[in-house]
């Protein structure tokens, strides 16, 4: 049996190792500028794919893939990140809820992918070599793609923002959700219906390959899925947990990726329609999924979309004016059809257009289909480039604009305005009055104003009732005018400082918190969450013996121990 | 970029689908029969490899990896799977504890893998020839390394079977789990040093290897794990969360591995050695862990060991008297080894004896040494298999034989009970009385004993203190001569039935368990695992609206919603 050699296997787990850990550091910069962390990943390939390192060192980039059997190792890895990756996307659809929404919806939807796919449509029909067109396929192959690539959405990504924004669980939230679900799924069966006719797989016929996957789909959407509903509890019932499920799990989506890539589409679609028809189960434990989609879009997923980056280099071939073009026809087609028809839906223009630029977020979804349209042929290295910078631009605006149209704010979170210079361990101070005066001296040089205010403001409150929570837990705190942000400074004490709790034991573990006058809800925020973190009694004592800052930064942020 | 076809994609998602499937269903029927999952696994592969499949349908292998391509994919793929496999491993050893261990661990550690070593070494250097030595090394290396293969443990085996029997956290069990440590410990850095002094990568002399080796184990169990125990807090509190712990470990991992692997012994080696250093850290969430370790175990182990036997052929090269002497000389060395040194470090006979077949379960960490050995060309294939089928057969043996001596049992879990004949849903009777006699009658048809004795003795137990538990469970039961194992009914009422529970409230959910009277631990087991289930009031709803005995079945197996 031919076998990589050893020297292979050691480049092999070199590159992985390389591509995952930059891939994760650019993931996690693009989070703190509250970007989708596939931003970071494809930006990772650029640096080091012929973009950059092939640019500035040539050599670089052949340490990590040298070889051909490598390079075949890894188109093969990839194809089953990217499978996984969409069977996870899938298990995140609520097929129950999208049937349960009304109306508005499918107004929303249907306008949402019919409009911009007919502006899609017709600009690359009527100016095919404008929008890159450069032959090999059939004109109306080409301007069909181009309308599917501008009418997906990118569930993950508008889940995310509406996740952030406290956004997800209200009507406009589920309304976008349910939309963005919907023209994904059609999108989707449009590209695998361009593909069929094309004929690339030479199996079956187009018409064969259409009618399959339309059999497919619906077969495993209806009689799949409900024989999925039965078979999960029984494996439950009898086979290991939770490996019965997971390896259940895994190997049918791979026969469906198999399914699919064989009849002549490709094979996320396969994955895709698993998920979808695995994740509306009951019968899905939480914590399998969790398990699942924790070391897909960790692992895997980080893996497949740093490697885009390795294929084509960006710079060569980015055309200014191509991007151009494909942005504005696909924002212009995404947010006017969705909010024109969330309006005709009967909703108050703010929300609509709230609602459109929910919808023209497209993330990883449309870079997957660019990246499948380019290894088919359908497209050249100019249009992949500018699709790709589409999705990425789409993706950032839409959480900005969101919060700018609809007034909202993030949820705030402790771990963002705990300070490292105020954390005092051990507090010194043996009374309230002690404990208050040694927060109020450190927080004053930080935020520049009189420890005596601070103290004041602080002491007022605790005298209109104790901040002792209880469980040897006190969060004294204050509402303070001229400062901008919460401040939250954190104390430990062996001894103990008493804060009249209601069971009556002295607080050893303090979170002393000052938030803008003008701003109530941080406080209830915060306050709120720190007394989640109060009621777990393990998790507290771990912070009380913690060592450093950092570590108590880390529970406070995970909450597990 | 050289690149699979598409035809080769589809191959692989298939293989890799029906690889994961079969080797599951296998692995599942192991354990029915109280075996290691890794056992069906391997079994699945010989059903898939040559030895059956390959015998008896040459075309149908050929269907699974057909290809060049497809056969350099799964040569990569399935090195990654035991890396991340021994990363695991890793995790699980607990080195504070190796330390804190005394004296007794030492010893029986130092026994055992001093005795087998020197009764390996000396069979293999007296009687080579007898015992597979084909040439093509020095025989001291052959002999080196028959004593290596004979001298390990399998860390997991040993744990789950400690578990399994409710010895894991006794003086015997850590000493069992600490001896094992260290033998497996001792035993790959042995092995590396064989690989070293080979010379078989080339890139560096042997004696090189073997200081990089040294060195490497040393500064990662030291430097490396100060440094991690630092590095992880920081993550957790600056990355998001688990992605960045997740990402780091695996990356951290596969480099650990390529860097053994270029200075010239095993990836595995670097991978476990990491994953010691990591799983020591208090830092490392136990979600984390479960994480990586359900994903890993659950599928790419599976897959690993399932394309172990799709290599050699385990029928053609079988050598029974090879097979015969490998086991002999194993068993013999590692039990007497073990039992004279826990004898030797005071402990009474019987529990020595157990710590002596308690050590000898070799398990996966056997099948990957003897792997890569016969990758190596250190052994032949008559080796491998005998190799391969002593660690099958010392695993199996090791659970039986240990319960057999300490006179233990597996802890019993009600749904191993449960009977779906008894699954009373609804159940008529509204009285205390009608229901306890309904579930007589049918238990009664099922354990063959009168109805009236059966209800008589469990309204007797019901009258000296009422069994309804509040939050609307009830636990009527009773223990009945006559029966060899318990039997456990269930019954759903939605009026409910009144068992005088604390709470006042009837009883929707009704658990009638049945024990054998000469066997008082089998009621409190029972007993112990209902009322934990009835404390988790979610769970509870969600039997009580369950649909089939087989939901209600996973429900409280996997006790999660």
């Amino acid at each position: 049996m031919p076998k990589l050699s050893m020297h292979e296997i050691t480049l092999i787990f070199l590159s992985l190792a390389v591509l995952l850990a930059v891939a994760r550091v650019f993931g996690e910069l693009a989070r703190r500028f509250n970007q989708p962390a596939v931003m970071g990943e494809i930006m990772a390939g650029l640096l080091l794919g012929p973009t950059m390192a092939g640019t500035f060192f040539p050599h670089a980039l052949s340490f990590l893939l040298p070889t051909p059997g490598t390079q075949l190792f890894m188109s093969g890895f990839t194809a089953i990140a990217a499978a996984l990756f969409l069977l996870v996307a899938g298990m995140e659809v609520d097929l129950a809820r999208v049937l349960r929404q009304g109306r508005t919806a499918s107004t929303v939807s249907i306008a949402g992918i019919v409009f911009p796919f007919a502006v899609g449509y017709l600009s690359a029909w009527y100016f095919p070599h404008l929008l890159g067109y450069e032959g090999g396929v059939h004109q109306t192959l080409y301007a069909l793609f181009f309308a599917t690539a501008i009418s997906i959405s990118a569930l993950p990504v508008i889940a995310k923002t509406l996740m952030d924004l406290d956004y997800y669980h209200t009507d406009i939230g589920m309304i976008i959700i349910t939309s963005a679900i919907l023209d994904d799924l059609a999108g989707w069966i449009i590209f695998s219906v361009i593909l069929g006719t094309m004929g690339i797989n030479g199996e079956f016929s187009p018409s064969t390959t259409i009618l399959l996957t339309i059999l497919f789909a619906a077969g495993m959407l209806t009689v799949g899925r409900w024989g999925l509903n039965r078979i999960l509890p029984w494996i439950m019932a009898h086979a290991s947990w939770p490996g019965g499920v997971l390896g259940f799990v895994v190997s049918l989506a791979l026969a469906g990726a198999a399914f699919t890539e064989w009849i002549g589409i490709h094979a996320v679609f396969g994955s895709f329609i698993t998920g979808v028809a695995l994740g509306d189960s009951a019968h899905m434990r939480k914590r399998t999924k969790e398990t699942l989609e924790q070391f897909v879009s960790f692992i895997f997923a980080p893996l497949f979309f740093v490697s885009i980056g390795l294929q084509v280099d960006f710079v060569k071939n980015f055309d200014p004016v191509l991007t151009f073009l494909v942005l504005t026809i696909a924002m212009v087609g995404k947010v006017a059809g969705c909010g024109l028809g969330a309006m005709a839906a009967g909703l108050p223009p703010r929300e609509s257009w709230a609602i459109g630029f929910g919808m023209n977020s497209r993330g990883a979804m449309e870079i997957i289909l660019a990246l499948l349209a380019m290894q088919y042929g359908l497209i050249g290295e100019r249009m992949f480039v500018a699709l790709v910078i589409m999705a990425l631009v789409t993706s950032i605006a839409s959480g900005p604009v969101m919060q700018l149209i609809l007034r909202r704010k993030k949820n705030r979170q402790v771990s963002d305005y705990m300070d490292s210079r105020v954390c005092l361990n051990p507090l010194k101070g043996k009374t309230q009055r002690e404990a208050i005066d040694e927060f109020a001296r450190v927080m004053g040089g930080i935020i520049r104003q009189s420890p005596e205010t601070i103290a004041r403001a602080v002491t007022d409150r605790e005298r209109i009732a104790p901040t002792g929570l209880g469980f040897g837990v006190a969060i004294p705190h204050a509402r303070l005018s001229g400062i901008s942000a919460p401040v939250i400074g954190i104390g430990l004490t062996k001894e103990g400082v008493d804060f009249n709790a209601p069971d009556d034991k002295p607080a050893h573990l303090l979170f002393f918190i000052l938030t803008p006058k003008q701003d109530a809800s941080a406080q209830v925020e915060i306050l709120s969450e720190i007394s989640r973190i109060a009621k777990n009694a393990e998790l507290c004592n771990r912070i009380k013996s913690a060592e450093s800052y950092t570590e108590i930064l880390g529970l406070i942020k995970t909450k597990e121990i």
